[in-house]
C-alpha cells in the first residue's frame, strides 16, 4: 500500500465547501470520483481542513492510499482530464505511509480579498467581498497587530467547531491595498472553524469605528464572540499554502 | 418617451449569451427582470450584438425606453443590487430616440485570450481556451495581418449567420503574448456570426501547420468555410469596446 499527497487548487464557487456532505457537490467528493474513475476502484482522499461553501484554495492538499504503482503524470493528466475547470491537481508525490493532510500540517496562509470600491465588477465578484464605503488600513493592521502570538481564539470561531483545544498561534497577520483590492494575509499553527472570516469581518468593523483596534484582547479575555465582529462573507477567503 | 443607453459588463460563464431564448436562461432576460423591477412595468433592452452562451462582455450597450424621468445613479444602484453578480450596469445615458445600439455601433473590439500552457488554473479557466503545445505567435501574427481590410468575410461565419452583406471591415488584427496568456485583439466595423472564435481557431490552426499563414486569402476568394479552421470555444472571446 503506497501513501500518496496531493496538492490541488479549486474555484469554490460552485461548490459546498470541500468535505462530503448530502446537500449539495463538494470538492472532495468531486476528486474522489475522478480518481476512483481513473484508478478503477473506490478511492477516499483525507483533506488538510474542511473549507466553508463558496471558500476557494489557491493550494490545498490531501492524501490517499492505493496498492499500485501509479505512473504520476499520466494519473495527473488523467483525473486532471475527467475534473471540471474549476478544480486542477497541481502535484502528486509520494509520502510515509503515516502521513496524514491534516495532523501533519504544520501551518496554513489564508489571503482575504475585499474589493474596496462601488464599481460592480462581473469578473472579479465570485473573489471578493466587496465594499463600497473606503476602508481605513492603518485601524485595520493596528487590529491585526494584537491577533500576533500565541492566543486563545475561541472568541474568533463559530459554534461550529469541532476541537476542544482553541488556542493558536498567529505568526503573520497584515492588511495591503493594490488598486481597489484590500488583502489580509494570516499564517498560522492552525485556524478554527470561521475563524479567518471573522477575523476580517472585525477588522472592517474596527475600521469603521463599531469595534476599537485593541478588541482583540478583550475577546481573548472573555472568549465571547459577541465581542468580536461580523462573519465576512466566504468568497473572499483563499487558502493560500499549506506547510509541511 | 426618453430613451436611454446602459453600458453593461458581465460574466457570460453561466448565459446562454444575450439573447433571449426558450432553453436557457440569457443575459437579456435577467437584465430586463431587473429593470421591470425597478421601474414597475415591463421593459424591452434592445443590444449592440448578440453573444454566444459562454461569452464574456467587458462592455456591452443596449438601449431602452422609458416614460419616466429616471434618476441615473438610483436607478443604476436599484438594478445593479437586484442583479446578480455576473451581470452589472455600468453606466446609464440619455441618447436621442432614435438612437438604435445595434444599428447606431460603428464598430466593436473584441479580445479573445488562450491560456497557452499544460498548468490547469481553476481561476483562468472560465476565461480561457487552454492550449498546450506552444503556439507561434509570428506565424499567427502573419496570418492575422491579411485579415486586416475590406473583405467579404462570409467564409469565416458560421450557418447561423442572420445578415445578407458579408463584407466587412477589420482595422486592427494583432496576437500578443503576456506570460502564459496569448490575446487575440481584433477591431471592425462589424462581426459575422461566429467570426471571431473561426479567426482564433484558424490562427491556431495555422499556427500547428495545418493551414498556411495567408490561408485567408483563399477564404476570402472561394466563400468557403471549410478553407477555415476550427471554431474556437466561447470562454476565451470577450466584446471588449463598442463605438458609436
Amino acid at each position: 500500500m503506497k501513501r500518496i499527497m496531493l496538492t490541488v487548487s479549486y474555484n469554490g464557487t460552485n461548490y459546498h465547501g470541500w468535505q462530503i456532505q448530502n446537500n449539495g457537490i463538494t470538492v472532495q467528493e468531486t476528486l474522489q470520483t475522478a480518481i476512483s474513475k481513473v484508478l478503477g476502484k473506490d478511492i477516499a482522499v483525507h483533506g488538510c481542513s474542511r473549507t466553508d461553501a463558496g471558500v476557494h484554495a489557491k493550494m490545498f492538499c490531501c492524501h490517499l492510499d492505493c496498492d499500485d504503482n501509479i505512473p504520476f503524470d499520466a494519473f495527473l493528466r488523467g483525473v486532471n482530464s475527467l475534473l471540471p475547470n474549476d478544480i486542477a491537481i497541481l502535484n502528486c508525490e509520494n509520502v510515509e505511509s503515516d502521513f496524514h493532510a491534516r495532523f501533519n500540517a504544520m501551518g496554513k496562509t489564508y489571503v482575504y480579498k475585499i474589493l474596496n470600491s462601488n464599481k460592480k465588477d462581473p469578473f472579479i465578484a465570485p473573489f471578493v467581498w466587496q465594499i463600497e464605503r473606503p476602508l481605513n488600513i492603518d485601524k485595520m493592521n493596528e487590529f491585526c497587530k494584537n491577533l500576533i502570538g500565541t492566543h486563545d481564539f475561541y472568541g474568533f470561531s463559530s459554534s461550529g467547531r469541532t476541537v476542544e483545544d482553541t488556542v493558536r498561534t498567529v505568526s503573520e497577520c497584515v492588511v495591503t491595498k493594490e488598486n481597489d483590492i484590500i488583502s489580509l494575509k494570516i499564517s498560522g499553527d492552525g485556524f478554527l472553524y470561521n475563524m479567518v472570516r471573522i477575523i476580517v469581518g472585525t477588522a472592517v468593523d474596527v475600521s469603521d469605528g463599531r469595534l476599537e483596534p485593541d478588541c482583540a484582547l478583550s475577546v481573548f479575555e472573555t472568549k465571547l464572540r459577541e465581542n468580536a465582529g461580523v462573519t465576512a462573507p466566504p468568497q473572499g477567503l483563499f487558502l493560500e499554502k499549506v506547510y509541511y
